[in-house]
This record gives C-alpha cells, sequence and structure tokens, in this order.
C-alpha cells in the first residue's frame, strides 16, 4: 500500500460528507503565532506531529522556524524521514526486536532522537547502536505531575543518565517530560533539580524538552527547558477555545456533516458520528461545537450518526443542509480519515493523510 | 491508493504492538451461533459489515447462510461488491449528487437497497434512478423508539411509502428499524401497525428489517420482521459481556499491547491509548478489559498510552510484557488500524481492513 502523500485539486462540490476541511491561513496565523512566541523567549520550537499527520504540515513548521519535530511512533517518523524532515524526537519507550531494527535503519537517515524511563529500555537502545557509526541521542522522561511515563525523582534520572552515558552507542541528551496543565513552577523545580544532579554528577544535560498545548502561551515559565513541544495548536480545537487559549476563528480544522434527516422538530441528524468526531470529550458536555448554531449541542453519536438536540435553539436546520463542526480535540479526528481537505481562498486540495494509522 | 484487502502471511514474534488480534476460531463459532438461531426461528439474518470492514468477514457470513450484507456507507459497500458480495442494503440516507450518482453506479453490479425517511432523500434517489435499467429498493426507516432516524408514525410511514411506489425508478421494500434495546414487543407493534397500513392501502411490504446485536438472541420476538441485522455478534466485547450476551472466550477480537512503562508500583503504561481502543465507554468504567488481569482497570487513556491502575491487584507486570485487551466497543477499534492479524492455530495473517476509513 501506497501510503506516502498525495494532493490531488478538488472543487467545493465534489467534497462529499463528512470531511475534514482544513483552513491553510489559519494553520499559519497558528504556526507562525506559537513560533513568534518561542523565539521572543529563546525557546525551541519542536512541534509534535500527532496533530496532523502530514508531511506538507511538519514542512510549513520547519520553514517557519521549528527546530525539528515530535513523533510519538516510528511509523509516524519514518513517513516524516521520507518526506525529507531532518530532526526528529520520538517521545516514546521503544521495546522489541523490530522496533528497534526499524530504528536503526531510521537513525541513518535522520538527526534522530528517542525517550527511556526505565532500564529496560535502555538494554534495548544500547544494544541496538553499539556498532552503530554515530551514537543514539537519548533523553529521560521524566515524570513531573503528570502522573503517565517518566522516572518518579531525579535520584531515578541520575541512575538512567548514567546507564545511558555509559552506553558506548548511545549519547545523554537531557531530560524530557510531558508536563501536567497549569503548574509550570514546579515542573521547573522538578527539572532544575534533576539537571544540577546529573551535572553535579560530571554528566551532561544539554538539552530540556517541555511541551503541551495547554501549557504554550507559559513555555517561558519552564525556564530551564530548551524547547516546547506543541502538537494541537497547529489546528486547535474546542477543548483550546473552552480553557480559553484561542477562539472560534483560530480553529484550522473543522467537521463538514450534512444534516440527513428531521425526525422531529426537536432533533436533527447528522452524517457524522464517533467514527468521525470520536468520543472524546475532554471533560466538556457535547461531541463539537456547531459553527452555524453555537449553541445547538451534539448530544450522543452513534458510529455514523450525530444527534443534535435543537429544543433550546431557534435553528432549524433542512434535511440536506451542511454544517461545519470544532470538534472536541482535533489530533483524534484528523487520525479518522484517509484525506483531508486543505483549503484556502480560491484552491481545494485533497490530501491523504500519510501518517495516520501508523500505529507502531 | 490501494485498499484491496490483501494478506500476508506472518509469525507471531512480528507482530509488532499495538495490534489487533483476530481469532478465526471463535469468529467461525459466532457466526455459526446466531445464523443458527436465526434459521431455527426463520428470520433472515444480514450482517452489518460496520463491524469487521473485511470482505473475508462478509464472505465467511453468506457461506453460513447470510442472504446478504447491510453496509452504512456507499464506500463500504463499493469494497464488498469488489470482493463479490452480490447482495447489499445501505441502512443510511443517502444524499448528494456525487453520492447518488456513485449509487447508480452500484446498483449495475450489485442486488442493492437502501432506506429513506424523508422525501428530500426519496427525491434525490427517484430523480436518479428514473431512467435505471432495475428499480432500486427503498425500504422505510422508522423510529421505533431508539431516537435516531426514522418516521415517527404509521402515516407518516404510508406518506413516504406512497412517494416510492408511484416513483417509477423505485420499488418500495417494506420497513426498517434500528430498534431500541429490550421492548421487542413495542417495537412489534409498531411495525406491524405500519405495516397493516401500507397494506391496507394497497402498497406492498414484503420486508420489515430488525436488528442490533443487544437483540440478536430475542430476534424472533419481533415476530413481523423477515431479517435481522447484527454487526457486533462476529467478534463480540466488553459491552456485550457487561450485558450478560456473551463470555470472554466469545470475544475474538483483543488488542496486544506491550507494558512500556512501570514508573510506580500502583501505575503501567501500555502502548495503547485512545487512538487504538477509543473513548468509547458504552456506558462503562474503564477502558477495555484485560484478559490477562480482568481485576486491573484501565483508568485512563491518551492518545497513544493507557494507564492501568494496579492498586488493587497482585498482578505486577514488568516492562516488556504483552497483555491482550478485549475493548469496550469491537467495530470501532477494527476502524482504528490499517491492519488486523488473523489467527488461528498455527496460521497468522495480516490481513488490510479494506472497507475503514472510508467516510462516505
Amino acid at each position: 500500500m501506497d501510503y506516502t502523500s498525495q494532493a490531488e485539486t478538488v472543487v467545493t462540490s465534489d467534497i462529499m460528507t463528512p470531511a475534514v476541511i482544513i483552513d491553510t491561513h489559519t494553520v499559519q496565523k497558528n504556526i507562525d503565532k506559537l513560533q513568534g512566541h518561542c523565539d521572543q523567549h529563546g525557546i525551541s520550537l519542536r512541534p509534535h506531529i500527532k496533530t496532523h499527520k502530514l508531511p506538507s504540515m511538519a514542512q510549513r513548521q520547519i520553514k517557519a522556524g521549528a527546530i525539528g519535530i515530535t513523533c510519538q511512533k516510528i511509523g509516524e517518523a519514518e513517513t516524516m524521514a521520507d518526506a525529507g524532515i531532518k530532526d526528529i524526537l520520538i517521545t516514546y519507550n521503544i521495546i522489541g526486536d523490530e522496533k528497534l531494527h526499524r530504528l536503526a535503519k531510521l537513525a541513518q537517515r535522520c538527526t534522530l532522537s528517542v525517550v527511556a524511563d526505565n532500564a529496560y529500555v535502555v538494554d534495548g537502545l544500547a544494544k541496538t547502536f553499539v556498532r552503530a557509526d554515530h551514537p543514539l541521542e537519548v533523553l529521560i522522561e521524566c515524570d513531573t505531575g503528570a502522573n503517565r511515563c517518566g522516572v518518579q525523582s531525579a535520584e531515578e534520572a541520575l541512575g538512567l543518565a548514567r546507564l545511558i552515558h555509559n552506553a558506548s552507542g548511545l549519547t545523554l541528551g537531557g531530560l524530557m517530560t510531558y508536563p501536567p496543565m497549569g503548574d509550570q513552577v514546579r515542573v521547573n523545580n522538578w527539572l532544575k533539580q534533576a539537571k544540577d544532579l546529573l551535572i553535579a554528577n560530571g554528566l551532561p544535560c544539554p538539552k530540556i524538552s517541555s511541551g503541551g498545548t495547554p501549557n504554550m502561551w507559559r513555555s517561558q515559565e519552564v525556564s530551564v527547558a530548551t524547547e516546547h513541544r506543541s502538537g494541537t495548536y497547529i489546528y486547535n480545537d474546542r477543548s483550546l477555545i473552552q480553557a480559553g487559549l484561542c477562539r472560534i476563528e483560530d480553529c484550522a480544522l473543522s467537521v463538514r456533516a450534512t444534516v440527513i434527516s428531521r425526525p422531529t422538530d426537536d432533533r436533527a441528524i447528522i452524517d457524522a458520528g464517533s467514527k468521525m468526531l470520536t468520543s472524546d470529550l475532554l471533560g466538556m458536555e457535547g461531541f463539537g461545537l456547531i459553527k452555524e448554531a453555537p449553541d445547538v449541542k451534539i448530544t450522543s453519536l452513534s458510529e455514523e450518526h450525530g444527534i443534535l438536540d435543537l429544543s433550546n435553539s431557534k435553528w432549524s436546520p433542512k434535511v440536506g443542509d451542511q454544517i461545519h463542526i470544532i470538534p472536541n480535540h482535533a489530533c483524534v479526528v484528523s487520525n479518522m480519515v484517509n484525506h483531508v481537505y486543505l483549503v484556502n481562498d480560491n484552491h481545494i486540495e485533497k490530501t491523504v493523510v500519510s501518517a495516520r494509522g501508523l500505529v507502531t
């Protein structure tokens, strides 16, 4: 199967619904705005491509000034390297012979770095890269309060740093965290303490990578960090509007859907269900924001149907009407479709989402 | 892009996680069991392929005695017709010139029927098929209590039946419903009343199609129905175990995942997140049932990580261990991956999920 990106020019009336529509003017504004913020504060920006999974978007981000990209899966990184992206950080514990073999091949064609939060992962990397031409850069993932992956203390980071530093095929890149939202001071203190401990023990700590779109406008508060990773900022979504981090007009991705049934005065049914909008609620009510009727709630989804409650609205769409929905969570929606439509004023391009579905 | 089904033989150790694993022995048992039930009660079975999106599974269902298949999207139906499936019902209001054009082409190469619940949809179908070689069979979708699509009364069904009956390119197939769960008597009364009204007005009503996997063992209670549609029964899932409709060993689909991090004694992290298991809860707690540790809850998902709470369990997996998860909802999980692995005793086949992502 050919999953490389293909572009094909179409006209608006050709777009069958449901469809993921991406406004490239808004994309560019979002890229430029966060890049400007990071430039102003002297922080390197390393966008996470999980949100778009499109080489053309990664290239826009690099062109605007990003130092490289972040991926979560080797398959995503392979696709981006195929498209000529040169600097890739995979923020994921890589485990298993097959994956390590792919990682070694990938390292031959881009500047690659990965993370580890335990000795098992470091051992696998060390064995794989022992005879490589160049050592693999490894950052230590730290749990600074988000309660996901990561070493639990500066002392634990030190132990792992020694393992990495002593492995001939590896080089110690520093620290990485996916931080909790909000408490930037705590994150900064945690990382500073670990960095100081590494340096006090004669170990290098050149890079400290933090991230998170919800933290993006406060990235400078983690002053010890050298780079910030952010994914969702390129498209934005309803969760970020809700958090006060962007406006409706900053949302570049929307789902175009058609009203296919009006069984009652209070109910409209659209052709976008959980296989398009996903069941992600992110703490909100309803499954997306309808741009044409923000007061109308998408109350439930079945796989291919969305149900709209019109009982508290004067809006009364007819069968055949099209609407546009800002999804709760953009990153999972662009992963649901084989193609997205890139739209600007007078041009529509149908593009394969080349890194979607690459689960390994 | 080539989305036709391809099979490739692999060995177990080649399977990188996360992966969707399908036990074909269990699949066959599930197919045979529901087919046997329907045969015993004289009901035609028309499986919904949304669950598997695989031509090979549709062919197994037909071979076991199914009269045809159900699809929700034209793209699914096209893929199944490509694979030689001859009798397809699309249980969806089809709207828009492009889709109607595809529908007309599809009708030339299989026995096709569709549904409609409003005059706008009937008009589109009537115009499209007015000069077709064969009339298109249209069933009227009825809302028998599930509060999704469907006409609201027998009188409304009669009005739509007249429109269909009077359109030269269409033929009236009868009634269709996606019923509410549980109250089969109400569904039967609703449909019987509508059928009686059609017949009293000189209109045909040869077919009545009901469905739903949660209703499958009680399908005979909708005695007026001529056929039953069911999708999830082929794989089963945690929601059906929870509802008492199947056992763990009847679940044919599982997600194989690897423990990639053990940050604390109470927490394990796996490499399956919401881009694999999806956020579908279907009213349950946790994001799937771990076969190796049914008492352990998958408490939260980020896109590529699943978090396991080990605080109430003696089970303590190591980094690198593999586990198998029965997802809450099988139908949405097989839609997340480009490939699934079909496994029987001594054979593993990697197969493209050829109808996934075909959102139109």
